[in-house]
């Protein structure tokens, strides 16, 4: 029989086929048209609606405030989506929804894209049936999650005021396991960054210089190697030591989760192994523990063929993911210490910095979690788990800094769904549930 | 006093002004403009000569073998010369001969149609002069040296008789210092190829997976740190085994040498300091002892930006020049035995072999050696020094390889000549007395 909420899957391919890369400048049309269409979604629904204009993409914003004495929620999402590279390893076109075995493939399927649309359609449906919405809700919905752009950083802390509410709603996160309801109650932050290494005036050739002349891409190696050993304990002095390990009831939870090391290094990953700290449970390492990993190296020549260059120039895309108590600004500063420190002779390195984004731990206790956990729970017919996410989502931290307000993080995705990846996708029935569980929340929290 | 070897210089522009860039498609005409070129200089100059066709850009030979019982040279040079991006750097157009200061500036104006020309003009000169030469010269002039090209290497083994000679006489080198007259005895080998690191299936998200997922580009600087030490020694077991030291009449030579270590770095190579293996001079370092170099390191993501992946593979290009004893394959056996020994967990890691090619040593007793000697000596009026090159050229391994004879490198570039770089020049005293010291050697090598 098929999901009532198949209903809904032509309005979420419309939606998916807008190709809003924001990182892009030549997609900037595109970033236009998926926020009117967020907008008109929200208009239609019965919201009172508007973009929002400023530096940067566009805020869509809407509103429905008129259960007096209920909670009030704010829902977030991004219409903006990551770019597509490396584009020939898509199986179907990546802004061409394309259903395989229940699920959806395409850039923003689940990131986050379809998980936004739940967002608008739980309150849609909930308008539809009821004409009015047990709880209060603002949306607040930004285009620039991919691309760490500004503008809605800039405005939460302006409009605080305006933005009031008694916890936000975000669907951009992922259940521990196909079936097994999950919410996420903490993230770790981030400081990316690049390290530039300068070498000789020019590119020189190997032969003629080869011996004599510094070569950055091998200074790069050796300040990589200096920063994170070959254990993946990184050697910058005093990083791990403000770090607070997960509490004895977390850690005990955490151990009964259904998790098979071995499994997700050959299924989820495709990986001979898994790497990291010894001794630490992979979980812990991957939630509550602070990395250094390096995300591209430019400098020299990488194309077809042999050229036998020195390049005069490298630079690293580098970043550290940190744990509760760890202060962004002290990384920064660390990481800059370390790449000066490891820096061998004959060359010139420095860390650059680009973007910080705080982590967050949500406490679970909170009446607007509790609410969360048996919505779901009712919905997908199994205890909800209480996980935490290893990435970065900045505006958690910013909603508690500025509004004073807890993130309740319910997420649909599975751990297979190719995020940030080719063949993004988003399993089906989680989208269908999805949609159910968020109106089961406000019914929940409206009692 | 203009010299009189100016009356040349138009002829050198003609050639000079052809934009003959092997490496580029759209300039097959102008290859083929400039073999024509040669080959009407040869005939004009009284010899037999013909173009030799062939798969690849096209051979130019010609022959004089009017003076039997003298000895045989073999003249080469080439006609190609490198591209000329980033060609807003060049201060005149890289392919109009523009003269500044005494010297000409154009994209082959030394590497190697200048050079290539004192060989034409030496020969045209001294048939002029007396109809005759005082040696017999076969003159072999290729259009691929820029773009590794095959047609000369198919060609002279396959006729090895038709190109017997005592020596060859290779005017593609340089000079040690202004006015000093330089032979070069040695050349280093090379083997160049790819280190392929493969961590995950797909790429992945940094949050996500940071802390547990292998991360091959940490792989990669963990097998290039494991390859060459922090003080530029290679780590591969016995690799430095077969090689073998310059006598101590080399170094004593090289040693006298005017080379000032801190200028070189601080205005030839435009480096903070020099770098290699400690206690070994720089120029032993440059010329009698091999090399590993990472050349370009490609995966994950270089753009502008932020973007968070564990790239799922990474390839680096990489080279080890070789010297003296060293067995190519044997480099290429170490090198593979190398990156999997030093692959660390989580990853698969392979060496990819590219291409090789042989060094060279030139006996410096050789009579076809000291003739040249005593002509630079006389026509420079300083003694001439023996130096060997850091790079590789092929063409003198395969005429020692299939011919068995020895090439005489007598260069006449200067080191900042800006080669295969904008503003490529020729340094016009060099390019006259070039003409001089070639005819004056034919007539030592006659008597």
């Amino acid at each position: 029989m098929p999901h009532p909420n198949e209903a809904f899957l032509p309005g979420l391919f419309e939606f998916l086929r807008i190709p809003s890369i924001s990182t892009l400048p030549e997609h900037q049309p595109d970033i236009r048209r998926a926020a009117e269409f967020v907008l008109a979604e929200l208009t239609a629904a019965g919201l009172s609606a508007r973009i929002i204009e400023g530096e940067g993409h566009p805020l869509v914003y809407g509103e429905w405030l008129g259960a007096p004495g209920k909670p009030t929620l704010l829902l977030y999402g991004h219409y903006d989506v990551q770019p597509v590279d490396p584009v020939d390893e898509w199986i179907s076109p990546p802004f061409e929804p394309t259903v395989r075995n229940d699920n959806v493939y395409c850039r923003g399927a689940v990131d986050d894209k379809g998980q936004t649309y739940i967002l608008l359609k739980a309150v849609a449906v909930t308008m539809q049936r009821h004409g009015r919405l047990p709880v209060n809700v603002r949306v607040l919905i930004e285009g620039e999650e991919e691309c760490g752009g500004g503008h809605i950083s800039r405005y939460v802390p302006a409009h605080a005021a305006e933005l009031k509410a008694d916890a936000a709603l975000i669907c951009d996160t992922e259940m521990f396991a196909p079936e097994l309801p999950t919410i996420c109650t903490g993230l770790r932050g981030i400081v990316y960054g690049e390290i530039h290494v300068t070498g000789a005036r020019t590119d020189l050739h190997s032969g003629i210089y080869g011996g004599a002349a510094p070569n950055p891409l091998q200074a790069m190696a050796e300040i990589i190697c200096a920063i994170k050993d070959r254990d993946g304990r990184i050697q910058i002095p005093g990083f791990y030591d403000p770090v607070a390990p997960p509490s004895e009831a977390e850690r005990a939870a955490w151990a009964r989760l259904p998790f098979d090391e071995a499994q997700y290094a050959q299924h989820e990953l495709g990986a001979p192994e898994l790497v990291g700290e010894p001794g630490i449970p992979v979980l812990e390492r991957l939630w509550a523990r602070p990395t250094f990993e390096v995300h591209g190296i430019r400098g020299g020549f990488t194309g077809e063929g042999a050229k036998t260059v020195i390049p005069a120039r490298a630079v690293a895309k580098v970043s550290c993911r940190t744990v509760k108590n760890q202060v962004l600004e002290t990384v920064e500063r660390q990481l800059a210490e370390a790449v000066k420190a490891a820096c061998p002779r004959g060359v010139t390195a420095e860390y650059r910095h680009i973007h910080s984004g705080d982590g967050a731990l949500v406490d679970t206790r909170h009446p607007c979690v509790q609410a969360a956990a048996r919505a779901l729970t009712e919905c997908f017919g199994q205890e909800t788990v209480y996980v935490r996410g290893g990435g970065s989502i900045p505006i958690v931290a910013m909603f508690e800094k500025h509004l004073g307000i807890p993130s309740v993080m319910m997420g649909f995705g599975l751990p297979d769904d190719n995020l940030h990846a080719p063949n993004e996708k988003f399993h089906l029935p989680n989208f269908y549930r999805g949609i159910d569980a968020v109106i089961r929340y406000f019914e929940m929290l409206g009692e």
